[in-house]
């Protein structure tokens, strides 16, 4: 069954599925209606060769036969069968029988629900997207994040609070924020998808069937789930305990919102005032229709959009988290979406991972904003005042040596500069007596060697920046040597 | 670009457009990407036309050349053009512009931002999709609702508060409550659809562009929005006001809570212990793969279920509607998610239908759940008394009469049912000389015109049911007479 | 019971019950605990008066003892009486009863079940909240927003896509944007108060109970309404049809969007690099505890955050819609935070009338943003050229003048500019037979009356504005002018 | 400051602050704003010691000093501070100034911005909140859970799936979900309240301002967090990452849905029509207000409600993780709502406790349902069929044992029961050579040891409950052995 796929209706499905390609791609066998039909195969195979073992009959032979005979089954003739039982996993099952050697037909689906094959299969599903999909695409984006901390652990740049000029920090410093907090959520990805569990405990969950089929179901059941690489959930009704899978689900969202965030702040980056960051932009490629000297944030946007769109989602997976007694369907086709939900998850890391591929700092403007060697801006780091922004170490740096007045000392200093037009650091070096009190300060800190030393400091204010360059080279070596690499140890489930 | 359906991700796109293939097909013209492209070709065509317009210069002839050129148009070409411009608009516009004559290319886009063509395209394929699909779907499903209220006005229900029997209804009037409501919404739905906007002001909205092109840009964006059918924004940014689709999608949404309130409560009828629905069932459907007596609401299930998937989407909705200052580009994704939703919302209103169409109710449980001609249910409608219901009416008209302890006499009597195991109307009319003040209160009222009619009501717990019949009949006949048809005043829009 | 309102949990009552504390003390009447109990109590009495109505009976004296034994409830006392019958509506009436005349009394309550009081007490008090606080409110910042687009209706200012310079606009016109949205919403919010219900339909909404006590019982419902201001809902179960409700209740979030998005403008208008707007700042503030150049635009930040805190309440309101059958309760709890929700919009909508009070603008920004007598910004309103911005229309002008390769001989202008450092205006009327063609064109459409009028354009970006003034002057005309004023038809709820 | 509690807007400061008043007065002093101003206090105490510590001179007297000084700040003053700085956390700071020690002063707040005091004591009462209030109020109905479990283990109960009846499992098993769902909620809860940070870095977070007071800032913000019991942020902005609240909000939200969906449970248990349970009632208490029989499962829908109420502050959660640059205040009024989720949620779960502790269960309607010893009910779990229930096991024992038609064998068995009104196991026990087969493969698995063990099976549905009872004690066992109970490991946190 084939169509354009500019007649479908998702935006996963057309538009996006061209321009995300790789990623659209790479999730395509874990969450298409034809991976999910195929897993489900793939499943009843599990089932049987766990009657099998449990028997003590299962070989080698038996084994490679059912494979092959799983293996043939295509979704087309499954959806056909399915027009006349009205029942998907019975379709399934018919079908399925029909593949499979006489005097194996008979344990096909023995003693399972339906449910016991959808929500391990399910799980299988999610946990091998997360594992060979989400995570190595959420570790190039970290890689690259703490790439950018290292290379400019000390480029300067004003600090903003309120949208307002601060102090200063460095552009790496500034990048070390999503290397911590996407670093931290990566690692708990990783033990949410390995804990995602499977079932075979039958129609309300207390192995009423397959207790009929052997003397201890729940062996029965790990046969099966270790043929799917799960674990058993601890308790079922019909369905697996939903929090496996919800808070899998919130912590991709937490990590959603962590690079929306990065989104948010390199997008305003770019607005025209401010230029200090760039996304790429391809040589063929029109800004506006009218006004050719645009160059838009389009990438950042994109990705906050995506969030807007896929953030609200998890209104869903919490009310699906509640199932009437031992279930209720309410969660049929809601649990479906959830397939779109890690896709546009996915495709806004991608379209990160494109920004920070090609993204570029403007020295000029990142100094110019700190009020260093250019004119002031509108409001100005320091008020107008070149290198003003420098009051505040002043300030603290002679109350430390004792003075008790010492903001209302700084303060005549700022409207001296003020008024006679000349900068920071000139106006409190000329204060002899006084800049000698912070220059002491300073040798005391270990931040100056020499008095000139200090008087130096007073003309660089973007030197006054801390441990931000300390900071963000930490973080890049903590979170970007490899150790957030997919450890390969997930192989079982297919 | 073909794909196989079961290779996309979003269920809409796959296994829901089998399923509800009708409103799948219905809607592609409208919210595919095909459609999308095809509106905007429509737009630019709109905007030469208006130009040609105001310069006096549009002709029959060059409006077929035109509307020929622009039908030409084929989605394949456009993206392949964006793979260069990375600009979806210019793509679409330098595709066109080939294929006009020489003399008109220079109209084409002239002007107008890409907003403007996106935009009102966006706005012309929402409301032409509310009028052809939406509308008319909930229209039969508010005609099916009218049908039931109608033909079961009669029909004799407990009413439930808290899932506690309370006091008598109809069936009919039960689906009443579903005509009042969704009819409203209808209405309302049309109302909004009528009133989306379109735009031709330029970049930022202040029509600086046009302003350069015709001394009244204003009547310019007229001429173009008369050719898509719609009206403009009464003050544009480079975006629409949001408001207007906003409110036609919450009207959507409370649309789509009726009929999932509306799914719960047919989904709680068919509960085994009720029993007083139920779904049509066909008969070569599987209700369990283990437990062939199984017979479950699962239609109803998923009317809920997609309710589940797609409210949440409001606060999308409400976050689209923020863009800072002339606009920012942070609804670009996720308003291309709003085909989704309404995808979404008619495969619900779809689904309800087919309920609707095969929903039968059980007489024979309806009554026993009543208490009447049965043993008692569980809690029992009488507390476990034989029309013990009807202690409230007898409390109501003893005490109308005068009887200041009425609410005592009457309880004494339902404790004498108890212990003597009799009807509360054998025991009731025993106590003749109260009983007579209550069925002379009845007379006063009409409701009984003999002491003998006035006992047989308190034999029939049924038809203590007030006005139910009634109302039933009447909102029936108000909202199932036509009325909601559609107007057929649309007819502009492509 | 007294507290310190420094030992409640919710900041409405304690933080902001000071900070807004004009709002909060004119919602209390409405939306406290006492409003509720209180307007209980109203409905109750208006119950009584509808059944001496109906039976003829009605004089203006009893209706005085009526309303003075209603006055004299206090909410102590109801509280107290039910801790014994744990149930709210009895305890309400129980009270009640010991403060009316001995005949009165048996019409207490009589023939209504809890809801028909609540659910119409509660429609009544959400309508004059509305009416009497709401609708004031946003008519006062309307009224604000009108001043500001007619008095900087000619302000020039740099009109923003995506957060980059575009092409210009004026102050006007930016808030008139706001002056549209929140017009037509105020409009709507005064047309849904209105139509607020209630009911007077017993348990399951058949009128079972009324049906018992009068010929037509619907009768009785308008008598009980027409004391309360209130339509009947048109189907009753136990409840209301919510959507009456609903839909008031996503309107105030239309707008609290609509407020959200100015506040977002105008705070990003205070950025450090842009310095466009300013938010008051008294004398004896503090911007930072260590900066003490900080002016924050906290203003504008708190009113985004109200929305972020409230807006997600409407996904509450979605699931309040649906109640099982003719009721279930769980919208008992959730409903009671309605009036949390009106009191979180109005204080950012008080916030907001704060900030546009005291909102100035500074005209050198506004100007060296727009590239006008100031050397260019970071990315530069025209590409670092003074005055490039009006690349955009000379091209369009030369197009029309028949010029068919109109943007490369502009591209060219603009290259030299660069090369020699000069105006794009002096670049551009050095050309002198392009320039003149330009000028017939502008000569033609009445853009300039002259040659030198068209010159001087070119040397005035900020002139580039479209129709900015006049739609700003119109919109603020439309809506400034008393049109949205409370009409003041609301007399009847208490 | 003093409120009549009835003048309050929120309903968990008036209504709910008296029906759950143990919930409420254990909250209020981590979640009040008095709570919050002197933990702030506390805060800017413990950053004095911390510099005192860093400079060697931290003695116990000055320590003892300092505790009296921070233990006489009332929120009162800090209020009428604040109405001049307008700046909450300088007022707090200038009030704590004129209670230390002259000395001592200057240390007050040095080196640190507001954030640092706020983020710190937010976190620091979040945690202690959750330490010593949510997660003991988890323990006690994980308590008491179990103790249903336990108790219940052996009582059957129909199992249910799409409100079908489906086959049996015991009462204690259906509550054995929720010990195991809740269960690892609180032990994750107990996690990440511990994982709260922390922070002293400063305006930007780079350790500017402290970098000029001491060698090591780190080493200071260390000695800080310690005083208040919390860990630092590994990268801090303005704020601490904010992933780490954000992961417990979400925690608490998972067991929120828990707690919901019991609470669903449990409210349909109670429908008139199944009756298996039943919350208590006390003697003075209302049913309805004219439907004297009604006893509503009102506490059960309340819980629901409060869920209603509060699950969607997710979305405001994940909307306050993104800030701009080194911070925007757009969470300021949102994150102080925090405090009414985590009450709102406290009063669900103690209302759940209060629920669980008077539910009882009705052990002749859980058999009626189950179709022993009583008429079917409307469906019947065995399609009307006394014991009916049975044929899914009859027809695996009977496949298992080589039967090939099994499933037709005994559809022909179902069909003779419906014909003769004979039981199920009466028609099956007749048919010799079929049940022989039955009864030796359940010899052969050890669910009977003799035939008529075999017979026996058949005529107690209620039996064929697989491993229920089994899996409730072990749930029971593992959850309610006091490995839940708060580990009293944190101390230091006031």
């Amino acid at each position: 069954m084939e169509r354009s796929i500019f007649g479908n209706i998702s935006p996963l499905d057309h538009r996006y599925s061209l321009s995300e390609k790789g990623v659209f791609d790479a999730l395509v066998p874990y969450l298409s209606e034809e991976a999910s039909i195929l897993m489900c195969v793939k499943a009843e195979a599990a089932l049987v060769l766990a009657h099998l073992k449990d028997r003590g009959k299962l070989t080698a032979e038996i084994r490679a036969v059912l494979e092959r005979a799983a293996g043939s089954v295509r979704p087309e003739e499954v959806y056909a069968e399915e027009e006349k039982t009205r029942h998907n996993i019975r379709a399934l099952v018919n079908v399925l029988k029909t593949k499979v050697p006489l005097e194996i037909a008979p344990l096909v689906h023995l003693g399972a629900t339906s449910v016991d094959i959808l929500d391990t299969s399910f799980a299988c599903r999610i946990k091998r997207a997360a594992l060979e999909v989400v995570l190595p695409l959420l570790t190039k984006m970290e890689n690259q994040l703490c790439a950018i901390a290292e290379r400019e652990a000390e480029t300067p740049q004003v600090g903003r609070t309120h949208g307002q000029h601060a102090v200063p920090i460095t552009v790496g410093f500034a990048f070390a924020e999503y290397v911590a907090r996407a670093g931290k959520s990566i690692a708990r990805i990783r033990e949410l998808a390995a804990d995602l569990r499977g079932k075979l405990a039958g129609a309300v969950g207390a192995y009423n069937a397959t207790g009929m089929l052997t003397r201890d179901p729940e062996q029965l059941e790990l046969y099966f789930l270790d043929e799917m690489g799960l674990l058993p959930s601890e308790h079922s009704t019909q369905l697996v305990e939903p929090e496996h899978i919800l808070r899998l689900l919130l912590e991709f969202n937490v990590c959603f919102g962590i690079i929306a965030n990065l989104a948010d702040d390199i997008r305003n980056l770019q607005r025209s005032e401010i230029g200090e960051a760039r996304e790429g932009f391809s040589s063929t490629q029109v800004g506006s229709s009218t006004m050719p000297q645009k160059r838009n944030p389009w990438n950042s946007e994109h990705v906050k959009s995506l969030w807007k769109a896929f953030m609200p989602h998890v209104t869903t997976f919490f009310m699906d988290q509640i199932s009437e007694h031992q279930r209720d369907l309410t969660n049929s086709a809601s649990q479906r979406f959830v397939a779109e939900y890690i896709t546009g998850f996915c495709m806004a890391a991608e379209r990160m991972c494109a920004v920070l591929s090609s993204l570029s700092f403007d020295r000029e403007n990142l100094l110019r904003n700190l009020g260093v060697n250019a004119p002031g801006t509108a409001g100005g780091s320091g008020g107008g005042i070149p290198g003003g922004i420098l009051a505040e170490p002043a300030y603290i740096l002679l109350a430390e040596s004792g003075v008790s007045d010492a903001h209302e000392e700084i303060r005549k200093i700022t409207l001296a500069c003020e008024r006679e037009r000349v900068s920071f650091a000139a106006a409190l070096i000329r204060e002899k007596a006084l800049f000698a009190k912070i220059a002491a300060q300073m040798l005391k800190l270990g931040i100056a060697r020499t008095e000139a030393e200090a008087a130096a400091f007073f003309e660089h204010p973007e030197k006054y920046n801390g441990l931000a360059a300390k900071k963000a080279r930490e973080l890049a070596r903590k979170y970007g040597n490899g150790e957030l690499q997919n450890s390969g140890k997930f192989a079982k489930c297919i």
